[in-house]
């Protein structure tokens, strides 16, 4: 692992790391942010997941994450969203390729290559945060993250339902199956089977394995994706018909941008933290 | 004045507009975030100015500053850092022309025509936010800002002691007369002649001209720019050899970056927000 940079903030570090992915064969960035707490003893672990053509830095620099992190005492960790480089398979669209490794694992080429995203996230970079990072409390891990990210959140919680004592998500895709973004994705990295779809749809995953951890979900009205990408309803619908928890708060005017993801990550913060310092 | 943007941010609005300066004879696009207490009526102005190559984004998107805002019930204002468009004066360097007009009047073509951004954040846009925002109470500013910015703050406050009720500053530019920046700057600006550059620098301004507000100042140990361009230390000694007060936090190894900005600045918020809410 190199550290690429390390930077002071709020009385902690945020360090950004490169290194060689066993899972996605190339190399992969990330970035943690180690709040001062981690100075007297181990600190619970937030996931933050980003979105379509994000990288570590969206959050990082635009969520207001540092000062939260900061004070409640949480090590963030933001991983990248796909793997890159040039010899990473990639496509003309933002939707699809590199930026948009949708959290699973392709089956399809040219993708299988090296988008293994879900065995990036759960096994290989886990571990590698256990040995780098011992202040580190692997078992205090929430998950979070916004649009892709939050479907990356809401699956991977429900395929791991003894890793993520809590989980929520911002603008998330949670019907990836029934949009053109998940179907694009889908179809590309999966192939054309439609029952392989539905392992890595939230909405599927909360009839068929529902989690006994509660969901926090943040939508904004004033979102351009909601009505075609996002349709939130489908996943109030989904946990109704489940045993599955959830909170939506419908946020009345604001977008799909960070600027919606900073105004209601405090909520978010707190939620997770009352999970995850007890 | 015409509306580019407006988002929702925690409960509040910023938004982003364009207007026909006639101070600097071209468009200029500045941002206002109103906070959700200016429902209920009128709330303090806090100016924000920029450092090199920003615009009104950069604390916007980066500084956290929405936040701080919402919870003191402090309107922002972020003005751009210069003139700009293809009929305005340039230069290749990121520290003079576009981007970087240091809020001075220019004297010397080919920059006097455009850059009066004395006049325009002292006079012009300050009118404007009159007319156009009602509950802001112009009986109540602050300003504050970062590196030229910082510069901007500091010197504006000093010139015109009765405008602002409060004043601090991130990293800024103490002593341009003394440093390649400034001199790069004012030489072009303002002419060869050294001592009209003086009215212009925080040193000279505060043993001429001593407010009775006292300034806050945080400055990064760790910041690159420290040593040639910013020299703090200079700062300290005016400050102490007149009956100027000051406050200068050093802050062991923070950079120059919005990192360290919005580390911060809800420090400087509540400093603002001390002396404006009286």
């Amino acid at each position: 692992m190199q550290t690429v940079q390390t930077v002071a903030a709020f009385g902690g570090t945020l360090s950004v790391h490169d290194h060689e992915s066993t899972s996605c064969n190339c190399t992969m960035r990330f970035a943690v942010f180690t709040p001062p707490q981690a100075k007297d003893g181990s600190v619970p672990v937030l996931w933050y997941l980003s979105g379509l053509t994000c990288n570590w830095s969206n959050v990082m620099e635009k969520g207001g994450i540092l000062r939260l992190a900061a004070e409640h005492g949480i090590m963030v960790i933001a991983p990248d969203t796909s793997p890159r480089g040039d010899n990473v398979a990639n496509d003309d669209g933002y939707d699809l390729g590199q930026g948009a490794g949708f959290y699973i694992n392709a089956t399809q080429e040219p993708w299988a290559e090296h988008f293994q995203m879900e065995n990036y996230i759960i096994e290989e970079l886990p571990a590698l945060i256990a040995d780098e990072y011992p202040t580190a409390d692997m078992s205090r891990q929430g998950i979070t993250g916004h649009s892709m990210g939050g479907h990356g959140a809401i699956t991977l919680h429900l395929k791991n339902p003894d890793r993520f004592a809590s989980v929520s998500a911002f603008s998330p895709i949670v019907a990836p199956t029934h949009v053109p973004w998940g179907q694009k994705a889908f179809s590309n990295y999966l192939g054309s089977d439609e029952a392989a779809w539905k392992a890595h749809d939230a909405c599927e995953l909360v009839r068929s394995n529902p989690s006994n951890v509660e969901i926090l979900v943040d939508q904004g009205t004033g979102d351009n994706f909601l009505e075609e990408q996002l349709q939130t309803q489908r996943f109030a619908a989904a946990c109704a018909e489940s045993t599955q928890k959830v909170e939506i708060n419908m946020r009345d005017g604001y977008d799909h941008s960070y600027y919606f993801v900073s105004s209601f990550l405090p909520n978010h913060f707190a939620w997770h933290s009352a999970a995850l310092q007890n």
